[in-house]
This record gives structure tokens, C-alpha cells and sequence, in this order.
């Protein structure tokens, strides 16, 4: 197992390893205080872990519930939100109690956006069951629900007390699902880490899996520690984000996280290459690595109707939009572009 | 104008006087980079204020919006609460901009709530029009919305960025709603000032507003730096509050915060006498300065009636809770007490 320690505004572990799930209990009576466990969970994911996880709190002596949702990112919203929040009140449980999320982004998302609220803000661990919100989601403290204007647009800044990334999980995950998360980690190399981008060059998506989300997370880490709430350096880890939702946002979430990402990451190298940003060779070089993943590196979308779908984000501020650029592996910056840019910007990546 | 200065999680400043609210452009445009103000208000105080607001605004320069939702507690809901999300995101203000809550303490809760989840945190101003919410909801942060289990059941700590209150809006107050904001004052003055106790009880509800209103919040403001999160001397705030909510869900709300509190109140100091906890001269100086602001202190409402209510409200905190007991004006303590005594505690008071 391996431990990763996170000190932001709220300290905590994220623990990396086999057979965390069938020992939930033990690892949450580490925190003090907590009688009573919420489960959260959605319907593909419960049924796989759901029983594994209640029956190591409950011999562990503690009292547990569970609620339980359709899966998919359409129940990342309001509605279920609120649904959440009066099951935990029909619960009683209590400032002292805990949540513990299981499943994927959309569960860790949600299930900490209510544990942030819950009698403004009960504890809540993070038990990640995806490649993706491994190494993404899980960590940093961005808790959010969709509205029907966009993705994320409500939620809140808030840390878990714990990260539980069991392995295990990982391995029984359908391929597509596992590369989605291979997208994150590609950003990761090109942002953070030459060594790890020229290792994943040679393993491809059979890379070993404790070492390379170790050191995503710690990545993550380091930067979430340094400005925690996405006034500056964090903006950095939306490489790829801004175009993706666009794409996403165009197939109506019918193009995976991972794929959008992949395709926003493709578009800003091949923009940054042809502006004379980056060299050609730097572009190729995320190109190869996303491809290796399996990864999509083309859209069908338009520029125009990209560059409308990515200003209705929240990233807008004001009359700019922050990109980030790669100038080579290792080496990315946030890049301040007027609105009326964006469009061509785009366009020269496509 | 009194200018009391906070510094809690945030800094920012109480402003209480006349005009406020004609000048509220100018207020408003000492916090930077604000382009776009949302006002959130209701059906009552909006016909009274908003247009004057609005129009400060305008000619400040602002782009604004405003949201008006039918008064009442009721209105205090996660639907509301959503809908509210949705307007600003389709009005799509960035996190650069403002919220403003214009009325009592069911705007400034929600208009609370909303602005800590939209894009994770934008800043809000109260502007509270009622007495109540001037001395009490619109100072420190605690923002929240009610669920079918319960009051205030989910929320979140966020300060705002300013308070402006404008005495004339208490000017026009019914008496009714002016007499529930007394009560906070009264409370204020058991918990922490006896020479405000001894002026209050010469003034009765004729008090000079600016002064005492200001002691007030500044008490408030003393408590809430010391305890934010309201994990120890914050909870004495919370005098007349838990039995207080009991009497309000008995009533379904019919009777309101203030009387509830105010009862609350009374059956602490009789409950406290008693059992040797306080003076009987203490407990009937209490009741006397309540009655002279024609506040309740009595209750038809049994024992374990209210004991129920009182434990389905959140602050339980696993088998006790927390009372809070004056010993002397000026000397009041958090005293955790067994559920199981919770009941003959009520029915000492009664």
C-alpha cells in the first residue's frame, strides 16, 4: 500500500493499494468519532462492491445505510442532491457521523457536494472506483452537481477525510472505462512529468498501476496544496478540460470524459503547434501517447459550435478565457485568451 | 453610520445607518472586479425595496438581474434553492460577480447558500431588512436551507463580503416583525452584556437602534472569529434556540422564530432556577425584560412534545446535547446534557 499525505485546508490520506474495500471498516475507524456510515453509490457499482463495503463497517461495529442511484451523469444533479440530503436527515446521522462515497467522479462528485452541505459539512471518504477518479476526482476537493445550464456549475471546495483507491476495483473495470481514466494520466505526464510520459510511451495502458497513480495523485497533490481553491497554478489541470466540455457538451455526454479530454488535449497541442507555441515535435509526441492509449485525437465538431459550447463553462471569466498551452512535456502555462480568440484558436487545432 | 469590522475566514465590514440602500451602487462597488449583481429577494420586501436597490445599482454602472421568490419559510427549500442555481447560471454570472440578499433571514440563508455552491463560491452581500436578520442571520456566515426533516438541515459556513444595514428598513417594520428581532437582542444581552440588559430594561422596545444594534452585532462578531465553525463558544448563541426549534416545529411554524426563541428562553431560565442553576431573581429579570418587549414566555406545548422536536434538530450530537444555561446576566454556559434528562429538563422550565 501506498500512502500519500495531503495538507490543505483540511489534512488527510490517500491510501493506494489491494483490498482496501473488504477492510473499509478498519480504515474508517481511524477517524474519531463516527457511529453512524452513509454509503453512496450508484447501480452499476453497488452491486459489485456495495455488500463488501457495508459488511466490513458493520463487523467493524458500526452502524450503516445506503442510498443508492441510477447510474449515470444525468443523476449528477439537483434532484438527486436534494434526494441525498433528506435521506442522510431520515437517517439522523449527525455531525459526527461519516459518508462514504463509492463509485466513480459522478458518485464522488455528488456524495461530497452533500457531505460539504449536510448540517453544513459532515466528514466523508472518497473510496474511488474508476481509473478516473482515481487519479482525478477523488482527490483535491472539487465536489460539484450539473445544472441544466452546464456541467459542475454548483458544488463546493471540500476535502475528504480519506482517499481509499483499492486496486482491485481497477481490474474489473470494462476496457473503455479504464482508458477514460488513461486520459487523465496522459494530462498529468504532459503537464508535471517527462519521466512518467517517456515510461507510459513504452507500457501503454499496461503500465503499473500502483507506482503511475501514486504519483498522479501526488501530483495532484502538489498542486491542490498550492492553491486550493483555483485562483491560479490549479487552473493548470484543465489542459484539455476547456475544449473537452465542448465536445462533450455537442454529444451530449454521449463522448466519455476521457475521450472529450483526450480531444481538447489533441486540439490545444496541434493549436499551440501551429501557432508556434510548441514544437511540431512535442505535438506529435502527445499525439502518439494519447493514440497509444487508444484515445481519440480528432472531432467531427466545428470549430464555431466548440468555441460556443466551451464559453457557456464556467471558466469564462469576464471577457477572457484562461487555456492552458504545452510548450513542451513538462512544461504548460495558463494562458490568458480574449473570447473573441477562442474560436480560431480551436480551429487551428482541429 | 457605525462601521464594525470582521475578521473571520474572510474580512469584510458590518455598515449599519440611514440611505444605505439608495447608495448601495457605491457599496457595492467597493469589492473589485463585480460586473454583474444578482438581487435575491421576496414577494413582500421587493414591491418595498428593490426597485430603489436596482436602480442604485444601474446607475453605478452594474449590469444586474434579480430573482424574487413568494415570502415565507416555506420558500426556504432545496427547490428554491435550485432554482435560484439555475437562474444565475442561465443569467451566467461568473465567479467575479456579486449576489445581493435583500430582506429578512430566509433571503439572506438562502441568497447565502446559493452564492457558496454557484461555480463553488462567489461573493454575497445581505442587506437585511428586518430586525432580525439585522442582529442575528445576516452576521457570521451560517447560511442554510431547510428540508421536509427539519430547519436549517443543510447549508454551509460562507461569510459574506459585506453587510449593509439600512435602519430605515426597520423603520417601516410591523410591529409583529420588529418584536421578533427583540428577542435576539434580549438574548444577546443575557449571554454577554448585563449593562445593554439594564438599559434595555429601561427602554423597552424604544431603544436607540444604530447603538444598540451594533453592540449587537458586534457581540455576534466577537463569537463568531473565535468559533467559525461552530464547534465550541459559538453554540452559546444557541440560548432559547433548541427548545426554541422545538416550539416552532410543534406549531408548524405558525409561531414565529422570535416568539419560539423567546420561550425558549423562558423555559431555560425557569428550568436553570430550578435546579439551583441560577438565581430565581436572574430567571425573573429575564422573564421581565421578554415580557417588556411583549414577547411570550409561556406555552401550551408539553414537555414531551417538545423534547421530541427539540432532539429531531441537529444539534444532537450522538447521546447529548448541548443546552445553554444562564447563570447570571452576562454568564451563561454550554452544558451537555443526556437525552434521557432532556425531557425533565423541558418540564422543570415549563
Amino acid at each position: 500500500m501506498t500512502t500519500i499525505e495531503v495538507h490543505a485546508s483540511k489534512s488527510y490520506q490517500i491510501r493506494i493499494g489491494y483490498d482496501l474495500l473488504p477492510t473499509l471498516g478498519h480504515h474508517i475507524s481511524t477517524l474519531q468519532g463516527v457511529e453512524k456510515v452513509c454509503l453512496i453509490s450508484e447501480s452499476n457499482v453497488w452491486p459489485l462492491y456495495g455488500d463488501t463495503a457495508e459488511q466490513s463497517l458493520i463487523d467493524t461495529g458500526f452502524e450503516t445505510c445506503h442510498y443508492v442511484f441510477p447510474a449515470g451523469e444525468p443523476q449528477k444533479c439537483g434532484e438527486t442532491f436534494l434526494a441525498i440530503l433528506n435521506f442522510l436527515a431520515e437517517n439522523q446521522l449527525t455531525r459526527t457521523d461519516a459518508i462514504v462515497a463509492l463509485g466513480g467522479g459522478v458518485v464522488g462528485d455528488l456524495a461530497g457536494f452533500c457531505a460539504s452541505c449536510f448540517l453544513r459539512g459532515i466528514r466523508f471518504v472518497q473510496v474511488p472506483t474508476t481509473l478516473l477518479a482515481a487519479v482525478d476526482s477523488s482527490v483535491g476537493g472539487k465536489t460539484a452537481i450539473d445544472l441544466p445550464s452546464g456541467k459542475n456549475l454548483a458544488g463546493a471546495f471540500y476535502q475528504p477525510s480519506l482517499v481509499l483507491c483499492d486496486l482491485g476495483c481497477l481490474d474489473t473495470l470494462p476496457e473503455a472505462v479504464f482508458l477514460d481514466g488513461c486520459a487523465e494520466i496522459v494530462k498529468t505526464a504532459i503537464l508535471f512529468d517527462p519521466e512518467m510520459f517517456r515510461s507510459l510511451m513504452k507500457s501503454g495502458p499496461s503500465f503499473d498501476r500502483e507506482s503511475v497513480i501514486a504519483r498522479c495523485v501526488a501530483h495532484k497533490r502538489d498542486i491542490v496544496t498550492a492553491d486550493e481553491f483555483d485562483r491560479g497554478q490549479r487552473q493548470k489541470l484543465n489542459l484539455g478540460h476547456t475544449i473537452g466540455h465542448g465536445v462533450e457538451a455537442m454529444s451530449h455526454f454521449t463522448i466519455s470524459h476521457g475521450k472529450a479530454v483526450s480531444i481538447g488535449i489533441a486540439i490545444a497541442a496541434r493549436a499551440a503547434a501551429k501557432l508556434g507555441l510548441c514544437a511540431q515535435e512535442t505535438c506529435d509526441e502527445c499525439l502518439t501517447l494519447l493514440s497509444q492509449f487508444r484515445l481519440p485525437i480528432e472531432t467531427e465538431y466545428c470549430a464555431s459550435d466548440l468555441c460556443a459550447m466551451a464559453l457557456s463553462d464556467k471558466k469564462r471569466s469576464g471577457e477572457t478565457i484562461n487555456l492552458i498551452i504545452p510548450h513542451a512535456i513538462g512544461d504548460c502555462t495558463i494562458v490568458p485568451t480574449p473570447i473573441s480568440q477562442m474560436e480560431s484558436f480551436i480551429q487551428a487545432g482541429l
